[in-house]
């Protein structure tokens, strides 16, 4: 079911900051920077590992700064500080994924995939019945079409 | 320098459980479990892609349960309970990976590789230099000779 390790979210509080700090440390690049209003963050994707067709569909330090203290990922870092978040696999279909685990008692945080980055469908499943983990199922946003 | 996220390592109190879960909720397969002496734990790696000769130097999922309370891992569990515990990296190759590291300022745990699972060589880096993320950097062991 799962066709790689997507990304890993990593709250931080200062985003310019870690991202120029995982460019010259690691050099990785930044191949997207978004807000993500629903979810209360500004999020930037460096990838380690391209996807088949380029940006989408490979493997990437996804970096989340809260847009306010009243956020998730707000609540989290007043909670843990900065660190690992979540983790998120790539899937073929999310749809039928989340039926396949919400069928196994796994709580589904998202019962329908929404937006993330990348242009990818996303959905959260509950940490607390994976082992403490909040888990993403992505699938990755189709190619464009070739010209 | 990064070449894929080589696993996320996962604390966990029952080794066989998570196993157990992580087999029949997200269809992953053990592709080693073995004891670290050394790190105190059990540690099972499940694959979620494989490496480019078989076994090693894919992506996993890495389950840890510690030999005894007083044990990183044992620690862990105790001050923050089940959850992610590292993001192990692949690199091309250690040594050189961590002089460039080190370079920069980020304090390494292992100045010098030692042994991870499938015969990787691996080095830790310090989380607080890392924005609270235990970074491991992993040099997949060498493809058995063909015959």
């Amino acid at each position: 079911m799962l066709t790689r390790i997507d990304h890993v979210g990593i709250a931080c509080r200062d985003l310019e900051q870690k991202i120029a700090f995982y460019e010259s440390t690691f050099g990785l690049a930044v191949v997207s920077l978004e807000v993500n209003e629903p979810q209360g963050v500004r999020e930037a994707m460096l990838q380690v590992v391209p996807g088949p067709d380029g940006a989408a569909g490979g493997s990437y330090v996804q970096l989340l700064e809260p847009l306010g203290p009243d956020t998730p990922v707000g609540r989290f870092l007043e909670r843990r500080g900065e660190g690992v978040h979540h983790v998120g696999y790539g899937v073929a279909d999310i749809t039928a994924a989340l039926a396949e685990i919400g069928a196994t008692g796994v709580r589904l945080i998202d019962s329908r995939p929404r937006h993330g980055s990348l242009g990818a469908s996303i959905a959260f499943l509950h940490p607390a019945d994976v082992g403490g983990v909040l888990t993403e199922l992505v699938q990755a946003a189709p190619a464009a079409a070739a010209d």
